[in-house]
């Protein structure tokens, strides 16, 4: 089975809002959110939204946002990958054009925590400290610690490190690449941001 | 830098409980499981544990039955991690003996998903797949799909599977090994088990 030989993006993932109305919560976010960009499936842990890599991220962000907009203390959980296992399902919109669905604009603190796993690459550990190097550059790193690095601002200057860092940390030479990603927003741990 | 000369094993983890009450289980989960075993640091985003594998596993295991006990919808999500970056550091307790120091066998349905990532390794794939043929075999396999798959069962078996895993995944020669897991408890979308 050979990885990576498909253009196809996925981020699977796990909206956890601290809240009795956790239902609620979940499914007005994915109401709210334009998904027809991405092939999407939930089932009784996660979801995975699936397509082009700019609409992967726009909706992860989208529902991401709604979920926060409710003031709810709410947690994001996934990881995005590229490559194998599984990617040369049809289940997967890469007829869509470039133009992202959601583009609500509200700003939005989040702390997050983000790991780069470039596989079957002997300078991996290279290319995350590039990529840390550059959350320090543009202003949202937060803090080093073991197994992860902490990002925090506003949710559009986060998203769009990361989106940025999964573009930089996959060559032709090696396609397959993961990435996890944990956020926490309108946490009481946050200290009144 | 060089990679997995350490034997420590760590796991970052974030608990989130589907409720109004989240902080109290939380730290309800923290206090009645013995850590002692366990370096331990939490910060605005998740949780950190490190030590021998065999208590970080066992403490894994205790927070997350002790908070499922709450009889709340609570999810885990986290990853394991043997090797770098940063494991040269002080804060791993490797000194400790091996007798395990949370022992409640409370059954507990827990459906999961897992990905395994061996770094560095050509034979990656190979791994992924002997790993998940030995959750069929073990009657704890769920489900096959994209990015991960599916281990559910009793929260004994489960942990079981993936201590297991982590340690059929690493060998001498590639000891650099991520495995992530995401759990659901109490869930509504599990059927009534």
């Amino acid at each position: 089975m050979e990885c990576g030989l498909s253009p196809i993006i996925g981020f699977r993932f796990s909206l956890h809002p601290m809240t009795n109305d956790f239902i609620k919560v979940i499914k007005g976010a994915l109401k709210e959110t334009d998904t027809t960009n991405v092939w999407m499936h939930t089932d009784d842990v996660s979801t995975v939204i699936r397509g082009k890599q700019v609409h992967v991220f726009n909706v992860a962000k989208a529902i991401t946002l709604h979920a926060a907009k409710t003031g709810e203390h709410i947690a994001l959980s996934g990881t995005f990958s590229a490559g194998c296992p599984g990617d040369s399902a049809g289940d997967v919109y890469l007829d869509k054009g470039d133009i992202i669905a959601n583009t609500d604009i509200t700003k939005q603190y989040v702390s997050s925590q983000f790991a780069l796993y470039p596989m079957n690459n002997p300078s991996y550990m290279n290319i995350i400290y590039r990529e840390v190097d550059r959350a320090k550059a543009q202003g949202v790193f937060n803090d080093s610690m073991h197994y992860a690095s902490g990002i925090h601002g506003d949710i559009h200057e986060v998203f769009a490190f990361y989106e940025e860092a999964f573009t930089n940390a996959r060559s032709d030479e090696h396609k397959h690449l993961v990435m996890t990603v944990s956020m926490s927003i309108n946490s009481p741990s946050h200290g009144g941001r």
